[in-house]
């Protein structure tokens, strides 16, 4: 490509809705248009960028014997109504109306959609398992669009469902997902971990998250640094401490505390350290036979941080989880928020691990302005349960057996489920089994954020001159910059020689042949992240030579004008 | 692709929704299923297919200098209002509202989103000639969504705009997209043609549509027999016969007819041919100053048919054309249509160019149930202006001068247009011109049915036993079939060993491994259309043979086993 015969739409200056680093830059490097809000055009140069993922994204899930086909955007809404998503989704779901006022909706995924043709299609288990996909345009109607194509209106997605007669086989499956997509990020050439994570609102028991790392990533993962194990923090699991909790060695005693409501008021104030302290937490309790709520207290040691998705799984707790409101805590206890404990509480009692290994230590005392120091379980607080109810810190011992929680950020840019029956049991998915009775199948469903991709490889490769792309998804893989070519009398030529020759080796080249500044051209091939730029300048020239310079690490090979191009493609494709 | 491991989801039965052979076809071949009125699945065979067409139409825009980029499906309203489409458009423009209740169109076409793209990013004549394209989901609420994808509300399309500071610009770019869209219907394998066509309400000045021919295409296309001449039969001019009009032989004659409302009554009962006798209707006039229509009489010999679009863009005829109400045709003329003719008319009266050298001809008397014989113009009536207001017939003499016209029908695959200024005076897409003005840019763009083909193909390619696929869009090259597989001995290891083989030589194969009867299996592959299948039996195999038949001739190729995958890559490729 000649960029004389290219958009290249270069921008100087950073434009001011952006935020984030990877929108930024693909505004600057003419990737994007903004078109409404969350709304973009795709640019040549982001453009072949997208295909050349979205083709990494297919060869891996061909070669995992996963099919492609192609579902509709516009989904009748009869379809969500039975698996019940019609009620459950919120303004997410963009529903409209046809011409002859039918309600559809702008597919966000394809549950539906896949289900009832599997119902329709299958018939037998000799037909399973079955793993489908689609690369796709999805709708999601965000509240709140930002970020650019990291959390658009419109974007592609690569959607696989798979059907299964057992949970083994849907395990089965579930690890040959995991490795395909693996393999696809292994092959983008992006820095990224697979992690345990929440099912949410899609559903199903197992899943995993796939995250790039970058630190600008909204994700907090956990990482053992002696094993493969990482966990979304959502996830991770705060061990029970392996020593004991030590004896009692103190008496109660309560001790007035009118200036601290926080933990670090007690600090500041009365020199409790946060570990010799804990947070007691009110919450509403999961619904009685009567729909009557109760309170329930969360307790977790004063420098953790209560996890919320642990505790709302607790039975006694209701969910999604829900901070209980002042006047009912006033009510049922007489004490605010900020002098709460557990001793002489009415109510019941989640006690988190690390918290249950602590002995006297100081709590609220539920009288306002007032805690008590030299607390101890079982000798002050009788009635209590104890689970993994904290988010992990650094340092914490790995769930995996091996090695200490580390955190990193990430920018989830796949999750895989074992969804189980959610969907086919409510759309009677069955097939005929071995035995000749019908069989609900069991599914799972696996998506990545193909247009999400380009983003996060961004945010993960960038430095103050613009983009670093990986190889494999560069929009190009070499720049030819000759310097002042319109002045001189061999370079065209030679320009051209390289141009055709590199382009013959199967090399995507772009041919920076408009009439600029060698430094605007430069300015323009780093900051669209050309992984290597060739320059071509008259004194080089004098020695038959022309300078190959690396995006990613800056360095500069001069290379011999007759074998530049079996040199370039060695490095290229190597 | 082993079938065992794929979705053939083939049906015996046709389903009875399906009117055309093509909606047949594709569903009896597992190509496509209805999820909605006009909304598909594409099932992996039919998704083969539509993205071998994508592919080679992609090709072919690159090659042209067309440069691709994407843009929304959802466009914001303010676009269309600005260029007057909003309220032109009918309800096959989808209009939606968000989760903020803000207006958004989901894009048939994308003239707006282009021409605010390009009056964004292009300031100076020195960027123009430009052409982008996309290959996009588009989506037309269609009144009667029918006959499977070649009227669906959703489809794939590749739209292409290109824009110039000069029609001469315009004019060699359109050249250049004509002869790329040539290429592609070649590469396709496809019988087309393009063909003069009227620009209808995209708007513009010359155009071109490219029709894949069908007998069941619902356009018919006049051609010349002696020249390249093609039109849609709605765009191809009459000429005025060369021969002079003949003197008049007759007076003047009312006869009775109270049983000829129509010219095969007129034959019928009264022996006159058609040939000798004129047709007239009386369509509404072009509005005066105030707004009033009067009455136009539009006459054509009595065998030929009102061309509706040329009469039409006639200065003294309404547009669109609307017949009138026989309430006011009696209000005027005293006189019911079937009894009607030119003489005595008090209205503007516009005579076909054919039916202007008759002489002694038959037309009504303007009293019901009486016509004239004998009717000579100019002796008999007056006033009448003489135009091409008809349909060309077959032996018509071509309007480019050479040969004679004949019609066939075909099916609109590809649509181009020389818009000029509509939509970037509308929008004010301006560059800055080399004397450093402000200068509207003129446009140019150019559609291709991409799902449209894939149904035009297979309504010009297919027999009583399914879809005979021209090469470089089956969905695979060659099926291998082995005979009764899971009896043999050698026959699983020697089909294997040719599938790998095949495959290595960057053929597409479907490997039939299923345990069915030979005969499920040659209907399933001959249905689905595969051009070649490998047939392999224990008899030709004691002579170290396998048979090799040909799709679309039925020709069939006894083949050394040594040489196979060799001979076949040959033809195949060849």
């Amino acid at each position: 490509m000649r960029t004389s015969q290219y958009i290249l739409a270069t921008l100087k200056e950073t434009p001011s809705d952006a935020e984030i680093v990877s929108h930024q830059l693909m505004l600057r490097a003419g990737m994007i248009r903004r078109v409404a809000s969350g709304l973009y055009t795709w640019l040549p140069s982001g453009l072949r960028v997208l295909k050349k993922v979205e083709n990494i994204v297919r060869e891996e899930m061909d070669k995992a014997g996963a099919i492609e086909m192609l579902m509709p955007i516009i989904q009748p809404a009869d379809l969500w109504e039975e698996s019940g998503r019609w009620e459950q989704f919120g303004p997410e779901l963009l529903r409209i109306n046809d011409r002859h006022n039918r309600p559809f909706a702008l597919g966000p995924t394809h549950e539906e959609v896949i289900t009832d043709f599997v119902r329709k299609e299958v018939s037998s288990y000799k037909q399973l398992p079955l793993t489908l996909y689609q690369v796709q345009t999805k709708v999601r109607d965000e509240v709140r669009p930002r970020f650019g194509v990291m959390r658009a209106r419109e974007f592609t997605m690569k959607d696989a469902y798979s059907f299964h007669l057992s949970d083994e086989c849907l395990e089965k499956t579930y690890q040959v997902m995991h490795t395909a997509y693996c393999n696809i990020f292994e092959r983008l050439g992006l820095d990224y971990r697979p992690v345990i994570a929440d099912t949410g609102s899609i559903g199903g028991s197992v899943s995993h998250e796939f995250h790039v790392l970058a630190e600008s990533g909204e994700d907090a993962i956990a990482f053992s640094d002696a094993s493969d194990y990482a966990a979304n923090i959502e996830k991770a699991e705060a061990l029970a401490p392996t020593d004991a909790r030590p004896a009692a060695t103190k008496e109660l005693k309560a001790f007035p505390t009118p200036d601290a409501k926080t933990i670090a008021e007690l600090k500041e104030h009365y020199g409790v350290k946060p570990h010799r302290g804990v947070k007691t937490l009110i919450v509403y309790g999961a619904p009685d036979e009567n729909e009557q709520r109760g309170l329930v207290a969360l307790i977790v040691r004063g420098d953790h941080e209560l996890n919320e998705l642990k505790a709302e799984k607790h039975p006694l707790v209701d969910s999604p989880l829900e901070m209980a409101k002042e006047e009912d805590i006033v009510a049922a206890i007489g004490a605010k928020p900020g002098s709460l404990g557990p001793v002489g509480l009415n109510m019941p009692i989640i006690v988190d691990r690390t918290a249950n290994v602590m002995a006297d230590f100081v709590a609220g005392a539920n009288k306002d302005g007032e805690h008590f120091s030299g607390i101890n379980w079982d000798r002050d607080v009788e009635n209590y349960e104890v689970a993994d109810i904290r988010n992990i810190v650094e340092g914490d011992p790995s769930p995996c057996g091996q090695g200490t929680l580390q955190i990193k950020r990430g920018i989830e840019v796949g999750h895989i489920f074992q969804l189980g029956t959610k969907y086919s049991e409510a759309m009677k998915a069955g097939v005929l089994s071995e035995s000749g009775k019908n069989q609900i199948m069991t599914m799972g469903c696996y998506g990545i954020g193909v247009s999400r991709i380009v983003a996060a490889a961004i945010e993960q490769n960038n430095d103050e001159y613009g983009i670093k792309w990986p190889q494999p998804i560069a929009p190009f893989d070499l720049a030819i910059v000759p310097m002042n070519m319109h002045k001189s009398h061999r370079i065209p030529d030679i320009a051209n020689n390289l141009y055709d020759g590199l382009k013959a080796q199967g090399i995507d080249v772009l041919f920076d042949d408009r009439k600029e500044r060698p430094g605007v051209m430069f300015n323009d091939m780093e900051l669209l992240g050309v992984p290597y730029t060739l320059v071509i300048g008259e004194r080089n020239l004098d020695e038959n030579k022309v300078e190959l310079k690396n995006r990613r690490t800056g360095e500069k090979l001069m290379l011999d004008l007759d074998t530049a191009i079996a040199e370039i493609a060695a490095l290229v494709k190597g």
